[in-house]
């Protein structure tokens, strides 16, 4: 059967999501969508792959969240694989490269299961079979990424355009759009040859670094000599500052996805899949969430989405509002606008509020 | 010079301006509209009045509230007179009373100046002449209200007719009218014979009380009967629970100034003065107070009021909406709906939320 070592990336700081998210305490860390933790319920979601030889997971992070990544893991069946901590994040190409080498050192063959630990998935037998189909397609030599179905014209995802068939469920990449305005994403949803791109991959650990050493080689050596001077401590690696400061900053999409000749798509998956990047994304999926009837309190409002850890929060007469109250900070946002979550942060930043990052 | 005891009630618990105002704390004596509790700015107001005699303020509140009261008097220049704890609340009539009768033992041919502690006037000079004018009509032997001019069809308030002129600023009460609703309102306003009542009044103590002897006398003996059998500690009067629970609870409006044939009105008065019934006002006086900028982040909003005393704020996109923060609750209102705060404090009753009032 094909062995997979899922490597969750769960490095980002989620500031769209403050006040919840926090840099001590980022959104993946958190439950947002349900109620446990977002990283807990992708660990979930891995355990009921069928058909595939899933090891333990490897977590990458912050090297300040050690604990909460494994906490993450508290009351599952499964247990926690490598953990790597980054002393600063890289981006998600140096990931994809050192994780591939720590799984190179393990079973050289395996593929490496790349995903984000903070997506939020609704359709788990969808996902399963994407991984399943996307099992076949790395393990016949390609770096596959999962394509979603595009059910809307997003502007708000990159994109991927459908190349060669190479079997019913994959297709070779013609290639990697960027995030389009809003005519050209009309046109991608129209043209049916356009899936988005979910930042999932799926690519044999030996061929990853093959293509990372062709395509992206001063990068790959600055992350093989990161690995070599980290600190091991049992399944913990301690990546060493002074060296990883020398890898650059790029995603896996730039530096190898887009210059490899054997980038593969599986797809368009319909499973239910959505970023959370953005508090208006969790209102989106609010209707499957059980609201916190004992400390909220809504009166003739419409579309309003009130989520609090701490303060009792009564709202009257809103539409189309979203409230995320916690002890030190809250939030009152149009629904609409909840992309300028990012201006708060500049303010906060500018009167020197680092308590409240 | 004539002499004039204020008697200043500070029993209520302002729910209406929950979740700031609590059981614990009620608005009159936090900072709501400036910077100093509402009490404090009331006492401020006395010490400015000139051309009478103003003794030391006596306060009726709650009996939880006598250190709040007697806090209230930090830094002003004026001392505390009486304070009389009522354990619990029965209205204004009761208090009229009781505070008449506390300055008949002092000085049987003073006034009392009757007035609410958590009032907003902005008009110091025209509340200052009211006052003067207000003395003298009292002081010709009338239970005096203040009436103020009305600039708008309100709904909220309860108006009295003008009657017979006594002198340029003084009128006998035609009579006094419940809250209008919105064609009588505007009838009122258009007919320029109505003040609003302000709820301020100025009487000598000794025709009150003969006034009540007559008109509310079961109420009087009560009054007397409470007040004999309080416990006098220094200047602080106990109510006792049991005499007091005897005593009718009514308004002086009601069970006196629509009774006596001896009422009379000052006014109409224009000194900017707002009763602070709801959030909605606090934010029509919003203009002059400071914003709360090292907690308040407000980013593409119009007609939007923010009030925290905890937790930083972050407001984006709205229009029309208070947000009013404490560390354990949070109100989200539309400006519009401000008084459906009772709504809310209902559900939070059903729910058991005690901690909350």
């Amino acid at each position: 059967m094909t062995v997979i070592y899922p490597v969750i990336m769960a490095g980002g700081t989620g500031t769209r999501l403050w006040p919840l998210s926090r840099q001590a305490r980022p959104k993946q860390f958190q439950p947002i969508v349900s109620e446990r933790p977002m990283l807990t319920e992708t660990l979930t979601r891995l355990t009921a792959v069928e058909g595939v030889e899933m090891r333990a997971p490897i977590i990458v992070c912050g090297k300040d969240h050690a604990e909460l990544a494994a906490a993450s893991f508290e009351g599952l069946e499964i247990s926690a694989g490598q953990l790597v901590l980054e002393p600063f994040g890289r981006n998600t190409a140096p990931c994809a490269i050192i994780a591939s080498l720590l799984v190179e050192e393990e079973e050289p063959e395996a593929l490496v299961l790349l995903l984000p630990a903070d997506h939020h998935i609704t359709d788990q037998k969808g996902f399963s079979q994407a991984i399943q189909h996307a099992a076949k397609t790395a393990a016949e030599g390609y770096l596959t990424a999962l394509g979603i179905a595009p059910d809307r014209p997003e502007t708000g995802y990159g994109y991927i355009r459908h190349g060669e068939k190479l079997d019913p469920h994959a297709c070779k990449v013609d290639r990697f759009v960027e995030k389009p305005d809003l005519p050209m994403a009309e046109q991608y949803l129209a043209d049916g040859q356009y899936s988005w791109n979910a930042g999932i991959f799926l690519f044999p650990a030996r061929l990853l670094l093959g293509e990372a050493d062709a395509y992206a080689a001063e990068m790959t050596g600055a992350c093989r000599k990161a690995l070599d001077t980290s600190r091991r401590d049992g399944q913990t690696v301690h990546l060493d500052p002074e060296t990883f400061a020398d890898v650059p900053s790029d995603s896996i999409d730039y530096a190898l996805m887009e210059q490899t000749s054997r980038a593969a798509l599986v797809g368009p998956v319909s499973m239910g899949w959505n970023d959370i990047g953005s508090w208006h994304a969790v209102r989106e999926l609010a209707d499957s969430v059980a609201p916190d009837t004992e400390n909220v309190i809504v009166k003739n409002c419409r579309r309003t989405f009130v989520k609090t850890d701490g303060p009792t929060v009564a709202t009257v007469g809103l539409d189309n509002v979203i409230v995320v109250a916690t002890d030190d900070a809250v939030l009152v946002i149009d629904a609409d606008q909840a992309q300028d979550v990012k201006a708060i942060i500049e303010e906060l930043k500018a009167k020197g509020r680092t308590d409240l990052l």
